[in-house]
């Protein structure tokens, strides 16, 4: 029965996908006499959340009932008062928790205080399921670094561009569309310098219907950026430029005056950049290439999720490029292995997923 | 009704996988009274065709009735006696047929003898499933040239060896017994003489339980093949080298003496290669690598279905070697599509099917 109004109330939960910023996607119920009398979720960064908006539609009915909620309620004043003061004063008489807040700030104080004041507390129902509802927030708390997705485009032969440059385009429509939807999950789309260079990308979420952009990060060391560039014109998303600090400070002005933000670190390897995304409370990046950029994530292992739309072509040559440049590996057990966890038909392309082992 | 006993008879035509050698795989099966009375298949070369293998299990009771046979009986002395023969002598009232016989000396006139004969024929039942049991040879009759299939193992990047040529093992162990139960499914196996002179292999199917080896054929330019190399000191298969006129005629003789076959061709690029195994009723080869005899065979689009297995690993840099080489093709869009008409999980990597569009 538990289980029942849980994934009630992570069905709910997954409708603030993309709108809650920083915040975790949460959802809750509040039951009465096996009756539901009440249901939110958490819609908008810094507005109310979902065990606000359950307890609210529940009213009076609060008094004595059940409460479902997918992350353990937070016990600290945020942007809104602490739930479990709001739970307590709506008298509740049990809540089941799918998962502790990862959070420091909260992890298993919220639980706490609800028992303090003599609330029953059941908690991990459904916990899997609340796991991979905020997959990044929940490895950003954990880790204090952000979820890294890398993600490329390739022919059969692991191929990205033909000898002549030439990359549009590799996979289909679908594929692409599919590609967009996970930069509208991810806080910031990266890509490196060159692939600014050779393709002039928006980087938006455009092909598909989002509830706002993502940041935009061009790694650019040496600040090579030229100013007519789309991601700088264009408005419709933030833009990041991160470089080091011996560029030059003139064109640093110029491109703040256009809104971009440009930051300046002390080491633009994969390490310096996630330590200074963590620092700067980036959860998750969406990592497109090109070529340069994921090959400084993979060699590095610094990715949580490889995403290949792989097209049933053939670029062949040994001059085309590939995914993962580099030196390479020198005998095949010295290869990382992954794991594949996802094969599924696109349109005419093969998406994989796969997860460091 | 007849779909029903259609589909028993390729159920039992499939037991001759592998022991049939040129002849196709034929199921058939005699109904009298809705009773199954008899069925057999095509079980060796050169020995008792499907029908009167059924035939005999029927008896007198084939009298008035009804033949299911998977592929269209012939009607000249072969091996054995026209079956066409035995069906109007056993007075069968009725013969059903799933294909007709592609073989130009067969096709349309086993039918039509069955006809003249007061047999009442019905043709095409399940179709689709009988063309698909004799794929090659339905494939070699209707064109004249072996059906062509290209094998290799890649990781994720497609690179089929590391810089320094290691290779093994990039796939797991069900993906390579995979591969053995395409090779003990073709006439021939073929790889080029540099696969021979870096992995030394056996070509043989036996991580498998096979019913024989097929042909190992090496294309060799320069005869180049070591005599001890195993496939010419192993004797669990036949070995072809494919040559040409210009070589050592002394090494020829040295092979001969240990039983290899040496054909010296005139031209040895891939139409060349095709016509001359066509001349030789080769119906299916299993083109195993390396990369040079890949490439000859995709580039000139000379293959009938490419299986890749694909290993969820990267090999990365620019030195490693991929599986199609040559100059590539320049823009996307002159890339030759491939249709994906198969991706299944096997062991932890991931097999492929494709055939050109």
């Amino acid at each position: 029965m538990d289980e029942r109004f849980m994934k009630f109330a992570l069905e709910i939960a997954e409708q603030g996908r993309g709108q809650t910023g920083l915040n975790p996607l949460v959802g809750a119920v509040v039951v009465k006499d096996h009756k539901i009398v009440g249901f939110g979720a958490h819609l908008l960064f810094g507005e109310a959340h979902a065990e606000v908006h359950a307890l609210k539609m529940a009213g009076e009915k609060a008094n004595g009932a059940t409460l479902y909620v997918t992350l353990e309620p937070c016990n600290h004043y945020g942007k809104t008062p602490p739930c479990c003061l709001a739970i307590v004063e709506s008298k509740i008489k049990r809540v089941v928790v799918a998962m502790l807040d990862p959070n420091p700030i909260v992890c298993g104080k919220g639980v706490n205080i609800l028992r303090e004041n003599g609330i029953d507390v059941r908690t991990n129902v459904l916990e899997e399921e609340a796991l991979k509802l905020n997959k990044h927030y929940v490895y950003f708390n954990q880790n204090k670094r952000p979820f890294i997705t890398l993600k490329y485009a390739s022919t059969l032969d692991g191929k990205i561009a033909t000898r002549l440059g030439d990359s549009k385009w590799i996979t289909g429509k679908e594929a692409r569309l599919d590609s967009h939807s996970y930069r509208a999950n991810h806080q910031a789309i990266m890509v490196g310098i060159g692939t600014v260079l050779q393709d002039d990308p928006l980087l938006t979420c455009r092909e598909i219907e989002s509830k706002g952009n993502p940041i935009r990060m061009i790694v650019d060391r040496h600040l090579r950026v030229p100013l007519d560039a789309q991601i700088i014109t264009n408005k419709d998303a933030k833009t990041w430029i991160l470089t080091t600090d011996h560029v030059n400070q003139e064109k640093v002005k110029e491109l703040e005056k256009q809104g971009v933000a440009v930051h300046q670190l002390k080491k633009i390897d994969g390490e310096g950049i996630l330590k200074y995304l963590a620092e700067m409370k980036i959860m998750s990046v969406f990592v497109e290439g090109g070529s340069s950029l994921l090959t400084i994530f993979y060699d590095q292992g610094l990715f949580n999720e490889l995403v290949v739309y792989l097209a049933p072509k053939v670029i062949g040559g040994s001059d085309s490029l590939s995914a993962i440049q580099g030196k390479g590996i020198d005998k095949i057990k010295d290869a990382k292995s992954l794991r594949l966890v996802q094969s599924t038909i696109i349109g005419e392309d093969l998406k994989l997923v796969l997860t460091p082992k």
